[in-house]
């Protein structure tokens, strides 16, 4: 095994033990870079010679006895959406040429100080405003989308080009990606980590998370994110959290809801079949199984659109004014779209959040997680449009790979998506499970308890090369 | 000196010293009501029979030993925003014919529970959304206006009709009425006191608070009013405090801010000279004035209707499309209006307000309060439209009357507007003391100071006679 193909989790017990170096680990990566970038574009550019650097010195620390933790000498990638001082943050747009961050974003000042070395800038779907980011391939198959906005991070974790990354969700952008690669990504709490220095689409609804292979290591990563940043005004203070799941495999005591309404309509059948699968593998682990109504589903579109696309909008009022030929022309029409929007339906949407909000609070009290497919449908071929689902309907991609993630992002709950097998063609599928705000630390004990069930080959190690057809 | 013409610090006195009965005061301002309201309409409606009962209640308690503070057996009028279990909530408009409020509403829960009794409820602008009250005669000249949208509440205090009130106050319908009735007004500061329960104009810039005769009363009142309540969503979790004012006359120490800008262009003269000298007044009792510059000025009115017109738009849009023919022309006007705009200036006029909290926050490091006018101009006639500045620019009333007060509903600050003498027609003139956030007893500290300097019958006593002309 090298060690690209290590897990956070294990890559950091071998740094803190000394079996392994942070040059030899960052060196790794970087080889596994050279190796299968020029197939997958994952990276807007690679910082070979500052990563190591940056690895040197951390093996210079550690040696000298200061050891910062399980994200010390660990390389990274960060969605080009997230500042770092002294480089530019290209946000996947032409409009952001000759752009250059002057300081850190909070996130990645965090992650600098825990000791991570950052590799480079991972591709975004334009401002953060699609699913598929068209200049990153997947993992599994370089003719499918890698999935969107993060895609550059979910197919550099995937493939072991990089042992984490950060990406953002602001209808799904984390687990979207993470899905349809095979990996894992969170999209925390709203307000738990701080979006200074991230560049905006949605406001009120962005989130910054951790994308990672395994379920522990998306909380030892959360654990460095999480905290107070009055820069953000919408960060909550809430006290430091350790999020690394505590050991037992048993999940007994545990509700997990099953929607019975809304996250299996209009899902393809072999997302659907190993979603119930995964299902009834925590109720074999003692979790007792929920019938749950998803509360004001007919408003879940409306309200996710309401609120982004003036949000949006707003944000690139002035670019849109002036340079609205830089823009790409599917994110351009929805901008353009957004100026048109009357600020009563964008009310309509607050109010709606607000009681959706509510209802959901009201859900949660009846079960501890939710358990659901994180996107309908595995990854489609690069420049599909539509899917056709089994009773004729044709849904837009954006749509359907919204469509199951938005609630999350409208109530602010936190979602996790885990990775849950493979369809016919190999292309991974992926669970999500939901909880009650601020409380990752059960979506990680049950994704962790999940993850032990599967033969180990199935998670924690990377993709990225050719799968036989 | 008959009881109704006494302050409520006064009458709160007498009363706990048993001097006076709860039954006596509110016989007396029952009196005074029905001397007074044909002329000047004041309330919607005077439940005599209830008050009557519930003064003799109040007058048991105190007898038993029951003592319940400085409210107890005290006569009050609420505007008929304020929802009153098992009473109408008129808010002034046909809209809200066959209403009736099925619980209290968080104020009008504490100040019942703090021994007030209620007289009726007072007249607003219809839904609040204007500032002249027409129902309501100003307390000094019948032929003005009361000002609005707290109208009634206000001409109710000056003459005698209640010994205290509530407003509401979204761009200054507290403080308007009250300078332009030579009474107290303070708009606390956004989130001290709640709102469930109170009809919103416009959730983002809604404040509820008191009317008085002298400044003490107000802080009396906010003491019972202030007070985290989860119902609001905005409600500010903060410590339960006495705000009465303490003893010393002396401002030594303190820093006065007087603006360069803004506050003092296009303001009639003599409401200027009447407020310079008032600010005078305040440096001769140890104050040190500091010229300051008030920031994004030219932002001001953009912000405080983009934000307000919307919101009050969205909050009335079913009855909008079902019954707009019940809606007085002006109201439905700018109802209609909000309709049509876009989402986008909304956010903007959201965005504008982050940064103007922010500038005002560095403002108000460098002083402890800012002096200014509270209206730009004393009450016009009833049906007059514009006002004609000195230099030959037409402004509308609202707009005029607005002015002045908006940037504290923008910022949150709070804002206590105190009488400070009289024009040559003998109209009051008020003065706004704006504050730190939750720092209202800094304004009760010198407004109360100032309020000593004056003769006695020029603060404290109510007026609603016939003045000479």
């Amino acid at each position: 095994m090298q060690p690209y193909e290590l897990s956070l989790t294990a890559a950091a017990a071998a740094v803190r033990t000394r079996q392994l170096s942070p040059v030899e680990l960052v060196d790794s990566v970087l080889e596994r870079i050279e190796r299968v970038e020029s197939r997958l574009q994952a990276y807007v550019g690679v910082r070979a010679e500052h990563a190591r650097k940056a690895a040197r010195e951390a093996a210079h620390d550690i040696a000298a006895g200061r050891h910062r933790g399980p994200l010390h000498g660990v390389p990274m990638g960060l969605k080009d959406l997230i500042d770092v001082a002294g480089t530019p943050t290209s946000a996947g747009s032409r409009v952001r040429a000759g752009h250059r961050a002057q300081t850190d974003s909070t996130v990645a000042a965090r992650l600098t100080a825990a000791g991570a070395v950052l590799l480079g800038k991972t591709h975004t779907h334009e401002f953060a405003y699609g699913l598929t980011t068209p200049q990153t391939h997947n993992a599994r198959d370089p003719d499918r989308v890698a999935g969107g906005s993060s895609g550059g991070s979910a197919v550099a974790v995937a493939s072991g080009s990089a042992t984490f990354a950060l990406g953002t969700d602001t209808g799904g952008s984390i687990r979207v990606p993470a899905a349809l690669n095979g990996v894992v990504g969170l999209k925390p709490t709203y307000g738990l980590v701080p979006r200074h220095g991230v560049t905006s689409l949605s406001w009120s609804l962005d989130h910054v998370g951790p994308i990672t292979r395994t379920v522990q290591d998306a909380a030892l990563v959360l654990s460095a994110l999480a905290g107070h940043d009055p820069r953000d005004p919408a960060s909550l203070a809430t006290p430091a959290v350790d999020y690394r799941p505590a050991g037992g495999a048993s999940l007994a005591g545990l509700r997990i809801g099953v929607p019975r309404t809304y996250y299996f309509d209009h899902v393809d059948p072999e997302v659907e079949a190993a979603v119930r699968r995964a299902i009834n593998d925590l109720q074999a682990l003692g979790a007792r199984l929920v019938d749950v109504e998803i509360p004001m589903t007919r408003y879940v579109r409306a309200t996710q659109w309401g609120l982004m696309v003036p949000e949006a909008t707003a944000y690139h009022e002035d670019t849109l004014r002036t340079v609205p030929e830089l823009y790409q022309a599917d994110v351009r029409v929805l901008l353009e779209a957004g100026a048109l929007m009357p600020a009563v339906d964008y009310l309509r949407a607050q109010r709606s959040r607000t009681l959706m909000r509510q209802e959901w609070g009201r859900m949660l009290e009846q079960v501890d997680v939710i358990a659901a497919p994180a996107v309908p449908a595995t990854a489609v071929r690069a420049g599909q449009e539509t899917i056709t689902w089994a009773d004729g309907t044709v849904e837009g991609v954006p749509d359907a790979y919204v469509r199951l993630s938005s609630p999350a992002n409208i109530t602010g709950v936190p979602s996790l998506s885990v990775p849950v097998g493979h369809d016919a063609a190999g292309l991974p599928i992926g669970m999500q499970l939901l909880g009650r705000p601020l409380r990752e630390d059960v979506l990680f004990r049950v994704g962790h308890a999940y993850e032990r069930t599967r033969p180990a080959h199935e998670h924690g190690r990377p993709g990225g090369d050719p799968q036989p057809r």
